[in-house]
C-alpha cells in the first residue's frame, strides 16, 4: 500500500453520513491502493448511534479501511486529516427563519475552522451542511487563522450540478453521461443559477439540442432549485443518498485532473471573477490540476439573464455574510 | 460499452434497497464498462416512495445507469434480468413465530420463482429477504419449473461471513483483509456455524493465531449469530448498509473467479456434501470459476464440535422446509 489518507466526517451518524461512510471505505474515491482512516465527529448524544454505524463498517470487512475513530471532540476528529467533510449542521427548526439557521450554525463552523490547526498540511475541506456556502465562509476565515490556505475550502454544489445535468439529459432524451460543462453559479439555495447556456450535450450546446428557451429559463431552473423539496415530498425523507454521492463526486473532482476541457462546479472563495465580491464562497465552474490546485474557468459568455441571476445569488450571499460578520 | 446488464431488486424502497441501489448504479460491481438497467419491484403502496428513490438515482447522474424501471408487477420486474436480488420480504410482526414468518413470506417467493421465466438465459438469483435460505428454496423450486437451473439460486450468507471475519480480525489485532477462508455453514439464522477452525489469518490457521478455544467456540460464534440484534440495539435501526454491502460482495463473488485457494460462503442447493440433505439451501464454502459456475469446497476437516453445529443448523432448515412443503 503506497498511500494512506485520513478523512474526517462530521455529523457522521446522520443520514448522509450513513450513506457516505461505506463508499468512502470501499475504495471507490481514493482508489484501490489507498488505505483510509475515518475520523467521525458527532454531538455527544449521537455517539451511541454512531457506535452502531461503526459496527456496520466493521461488518463490511473493507480491506482498505484501516481505522475508524469516533469522537465528540473536534480536535481529535481533525487530527492529521487530509480531507474534512463537514456534513453536520443544525437543521431548521419550527418557526426558524433562514437568518436564525445561519446564526445557529455559525459557531459550529468557527470551532471546526479553528481545529483545522490539527490537520495534515495538505488538508482540504468540503462543506455540505447547510447553509453550506456561508458555513464554509466561517470555517475558511477561522481556518486561515489556524494556518490553512483559503484555497483549501470549498462548499458542495455538486448535487445541484448533477441534478441540473439529469434534467437536461431527460429533456434532451440523452444519456446523462453526455451532459458536460455544467456550471451552477452562486449559492447552494433557491437563488442558485444552473447555467444551461454554457452546458453541452454530446458536445453540442444544450440550448441548441433542447431549443426551448422558455423551459430552460423557467421550469429547468426551478426544478433544480426546488429538487430537494420534491424528493422529500416523494420519499418522505431528505435526499441523503444523492447528497452523499455528490460529496464523493466533489472530492474526486478536486483529487483528479479535470478531463478534457470540461469543468465541475463548487463553492470556492471568490477571487472577484465575473464581478462577484471577493471572498464570498461562490460556486463557479472550476478545473482541477489533479495536484491539489484548481482554477476558475474564465471568459465564459453570460447573457443579461445570467448576469441578473448571478447578481441575485451574490446579493443573497452578501446578506448571509452580514448575519455572521462577527464570526469572521 | 461492451456490456449491459439488467438487475432486478425487490423491496427496492426499503432501507437495504436505498443503500444498495447507488452502489449498483455506480459501476463498482459490474465494472466501468458495463451499463446497468435497474428493474425495481415494490408493493403498490410503496411505489410513490420508490419514485423518490428514482429521483435521487437520477440526481446522482451515474454515467453507467442506462435505465430504471419501477413496477409492482413481478413479470415486468424480471423481464430480461441477469441478476435478481430478492431483498423484499415481510418483516416479523408482533407475536409472530418464525414459522408464521416463513408461511407469510412463502407465496412471495413462489410468484417470484415463477416470474423468472421472463429472465435472461444467464439469470442468477440472490435471496436476501429473511428467512433467506427457505425463501430461496421456494424460489428455486418454482424457478426450476420455469426453466432456470437450480444452480442459479443462492441465499446471502455474506453478511455473516464478513461479520465473522471482522470478529476474528479484531480478536487477533490483525487487519480484516488478512482473514481468509471464512466458511459460515448452514442457515442464515441463530443456528449458523461460523467456522474458525478452517479460517486463516495472514495465511496461518486462525485457531493458532488466536489460540483461545473457549472464545472461538462460544463468544465468537454467539457474537456473529447475534450481531444483527446488537446493531439494532446500538443504531436503533437494522443493519441496512452492511447488508447491502454484503449483497454486493455476494454478487461480485459469483461474477469473478475466486482468487488463489480462498473461498466465500453462500447458501446454495445442497448436493449432499458434508452429509447435508440434498436440496436444502445450505451455506457452504464455495469457489467460483468466474464463468457462471461454482463448486463446493470439498474435503475440509470438521471436528465433532463442527459436526454438531452443522447438524443443528441442518435440522432447522429441515423444519423450515416442512413448514412450506406445499409451496415446492
Amino acid at each position: 500500500m503506497a498511500r494512506a489518507v485520513q478523512v474526517a466526517v462530521t455529523g457522521a451518524a446522520g443520514q448522509i453520513g450513513y450513506a457516505i461512510l461505506p463508499r468512502l471505505a470501499s475504495g471507490e474515491v481514493f482508489g484501490p491502493d489507498t488505505k483510509v482512516t475515518l475520523r467521525l465527529l458527532e454531538i455527544t448524544p449521537a455517539l451511541p448511534a454512531l457506535e452502531g454505524v461503526v459496527m456496520e463498517l466493521d461488518d463490511c470487512a473493507f480491506p482498505l479501511l484501516e481505522k475508524v475513530v469516533i469522537t465528540d471532540d473536534v480536535n481529535v476528529a481533525f487530527d492529521g486529516i487530509s480531507w474534512g467533510l463537514f456534513i453536520g449542521s443544525k437543521p431548521r427548526g419550527p418557526g426558524m427563519e433562514r437568518g436564525d439557521l445561519i446564526r445557529e450554525n455559525g459557531p459550529i463552523f468557527v470551532s471546526q475552522g479553528q481545529a483545522l490547526s490539527r490537520a495534515a498540511n495538505d488538508v482540504r475541506v468540503a462543506v455540505v451542511g447547510n447553509p453550506a456556502n456561508t458555513n464554509c465562509l466561517i470555517a475558511m476565515h477561522n481556518g486561515v487563522k489556524a494556518g490553512v490556505p483559503k484555497e483549501r475550502f470549498s462548499s458542495m454544489m455538486r448535487l445541484d450540478q448533477n441534478r441540473a445535468a439529469a434534467q437536461l439529459a431527460q429533456k434532451a432524451g440523452a444519456p446523462v453521461g453526455q451532459v458536460s460543462h455544467m456550471a451552477v453559479w452562486g449559492n447552494h439555495s433557491a437563488t442558485q443559477y444552473p447555467d444551461a447556456d454554457n452546458a453541452r450535450i454530446n458536445g453540442r450546446p444544450a440550448t441548441d439540442v433542447i431549443g426551448h428557451v422558455s423551459w430552460l429559463q423557467n421550469e429547468f431552473i426551478e426544478t433544480v432549485q426546488q429538487r430537494g423539496a420534491a424528493v422529500i415530498a416523494a420519499r418522505g425523507h431528505s435526499s441523503a443518498a444523492s447528497a452523499a454521492n455528490a460529496a464523493l463526486d466533489h472530492v474526486r473532482s478536486f483529487e483528479a485532473a479535470t478531463p478534457g476541457d470540461d469543468w465541475f462546479s463548487a463553492g470556492v472563495p471568490s477571487d472577484g471573477s465575473y464581478g462577484v465580491e471577493e471572498g464570498l464562497i461562490f460556486s463557479y465552474p472550476l478545473r482541477s490540476d489533479g495536484q491539489g490546485g484548481y482554477s476558475v474557468v474564465e471568459g465564459l459568455e453570460l447573457s443579461d439573464f445570467a448576469r441578473q441571476k448571478i447578481a441575485a445569488t451574490t446579493a443573497e450571499l452578501q446578506e448571509e455574510k452580514a448575519v455572521i460578520a462577527d464570526l469572521l
